[in-house]
């Protein structure tokens, strides 16, 4: 706490405090965000956590992206849902992103609903945002990263990693910021999200405005909670984070806790039961209005668009060192997906290296137990922080 | 309708009468039909469709199998919903499967809402069942077709074919009637449903279930209709319908009408357009609770479990010759599902071929001009037709 004051000058003073009820660290602009849509959006809050100390030349920062339903607590358990830390194999000490070494940053994403200014937030107005609030996109969840980022006084962070939509945010950073940028792992993700995702993101989107409790957005305001909409919508997404092969290894046809079929429409099947329960969990730590707007940002996320159709265009010159991570049996966003990226980033002169990794566990297999993607990523960052010339032994 | 009539005893006799205001065939069985879960059902009605004529041998006859929302307007557009025949590139004068030749049957499923009996009939209460009605198979669904065969005094079909459950239910056929198919086309299908594709059934009728206008399965008493759960239902199945390769092709992320992106909720991109239009058409034209029961009929389905396990005893001794058809893109019944079914055939000494037509398009290839499939198809049948002696120059 003392530390992140330091740090910062006192108009931009980062405050542990309630952030929406989350114990977190929170930063608080001095600048309006300027939006991909236009707009200028302030007040902006951005919740965060760090982990392990910033050197002395403030070399070595490693900003972690979240997915689409995560949070900043990457290492620490969350204080509100009490859940334990996400990313627990990949950031810590002695993990590839060793906080004994590293000064690790994650921060919720824009939009999001865990202390970050999202459509749950107060408008100027006081109240709730709901569907008021602005439509934003990756560019923007990265754009508020960058304030903050700036504001703790990192010129150059070591290292931006995420899988998923963090490895779009990711990318959008080495292709904004390149000169802030040294390292870049991007993992199971795209530089475009697909046909095929931004219908299953729909489908979701239409669960949760169906749901009568959605209120037209205003459900905040008016007592209800969209939870079955919103417990769909993680049903259908959940889906595609698994692969055919881990959902049938994991639960074939098994029955839940009977010998043979009901038949009537209980959770017969394991995988029903499984599936249930991933909606019904979901509703208790997630905003429905920040489920359609970040699923929105990332429909809209095709980072050769703004370079005239042509990805290599959008990492022209940038001397950041890549490495892309994909899984063989991720089928959201698929191998070939990020060997696109990789051509680009060779094609644009990038030192770009691309890790498949053989796995049956489908997209969250980067949040799970993946030793060969465990130690491709560790010498990767081993390898770039020599580049960088820091101390294998404590970075600070 | 007087051929139909002649088949029949008067018992029996099909009508041709406004059944749940369809005019299509109707057959009331004179017996209660025999479900799985052990109950009866009585009465029963099977809506139907008939094209050609039956030869004097009735060995000409072919029964279609329609899919999870298909109908028994399998060549000719349905009076109610307006909408073409569903198989126009296989069944008809000059098709695969040649009116002038065959004399075609096509059923409204068990449980489904164009005549048969299913959730939306009266119960014998005179209101509809709602979720009164029994949770059926796939085995139930043929158990009722067999009636109907038999009624119009069929004692061996020529083929028994479907796509996607319709080929489940061939199976079933050529399992459970082994003397009663002569030859069997199972297409883009499985002996079992996988956990994801449990899955995605859940997830819609979760999403059905969810409505609040679905009044707990009795909305057709109370005046409503669950038709945002049922269109996100429709939206979610549908996208495994379509190849992640078709999506791309069709709509990539071509925008809807529109320059650039609204920064909204609106259908910005083609595909949510789709996928939007795709749900309110659908909920015109099929019943809420027909989705569910049709959905945990198809669960339920496991030809190998009623066969300890193993999937060639349910095909031992049978005499049918099989043709198996799979596309290469179909991610719904992917192709080894379907070879699983050609390794289980060949087990059990049947004669078995297996087609695996490279495409595209996806699951729903079946129902589009795949010119390798249809030749494929034609070959299989005028074969088998010429080892029932059956003449090329039409059959009656």
């Amino acid at each position: 706490m003392r530390v992140i004051h330091a740090l910062m000058n006192q108009s931009t003073a980062a405050r542990l405090q309630a952030a929406g009820g989350v114990r977190t660290l929170t930063f608080d602009a001095s600048q309006p965000l300027q939006l991909s849509n236009g707009q200028m959006l302030s007040p902006l809050t951005i919740a965060f956590e760090t982990y392990g100390a910033l050197n002395a030349d403030k070399t070595n920062a490693v900003l972690v992206c979240h997915a689409l339903t995560g949070d900043q607590f990457v290492a620490s358990p969350n204080p509100v849902t009490g859940r334990p830390a996400w990313w627990p194999r990949i950031v810590g000490p002695g993990r590839p992103i060793d906080t004994n070494r590293f000064y690790v940053i994650c921060a919720n994403v824009l939009g999001g609903c865990m202390g970050t200014t999202g459509p749950a937030s107060p408008a100027p107005d006081g109240q709730p945002y709901g569907v008021r609030f602005p439509v934003i996109t990756v560019a923007d969840m990265v754009r508020a990263q960058a304030m903050l980022v700036e504001a703790l006084g990192i010129q150059s962070l070591f290292l931006v990693i995420g899988g998923s939509i963090g490895g779009m945010q990711a990318l959008q950073w080495a292709s904004a910021y390149p000169k802030r940028v040294f390292a870049c792992a991007s993992i199971a993700t795209a530089a475009r999200h697909s046909a095929q995702n931004i219908a299953f993101y729909e489908v979701g989107r239409q669960a949760i405005m169906a749901d009568p409790d959605w209120r037209a957005g205003g459900y905040l305001t008016q007592g209800t909670k969209p939870s079955k909409g919103l417990a769909v919508a993680r049903m259908a997404a959940h889906i595609t984070y698994l692969s055919e092969e881990a959902l049938h290894h994991k639960f074939d046809r098994a029955l839940q806790g009977r010998e043979k079929v009901s038949f009537g429409f209980d959770a017969d099947f394991q995988v029903e039961s499984y599936l249930r329960h991933q909606g019904q969990s979901f509703v208790d730590r997630f905003d429905a209005n920040s489920y359609l707007y970040i699923t929105r940002a990332v429909d809209y996320f095709d980072l050769a668009a703004d370079f005239g159709g042509n990805l290599a265009n959008a990492f022209q010159g940038g001397q950041t060192r890549h490495c892309v991570f994909a899984f063989s049996s991720d089928w959201h966003y698929p191998p070939e997906g990020n060997r696109a990226v990789v051509r680009a980033l060779i094609a644009a002169g990038a030192e770009a290296s691309f890790v498949e990794v053989e796995t049956g566990k489908g997209h969250d297999a980067f949040l799970l137990e993946e030793p060969a993607f465990e130690a491709a990523l560790t010498g990767f960052i081993d390898s770039a922080a020599a580049s960088r010339g820091l101390a294998l032994q404590g970075g600070a």
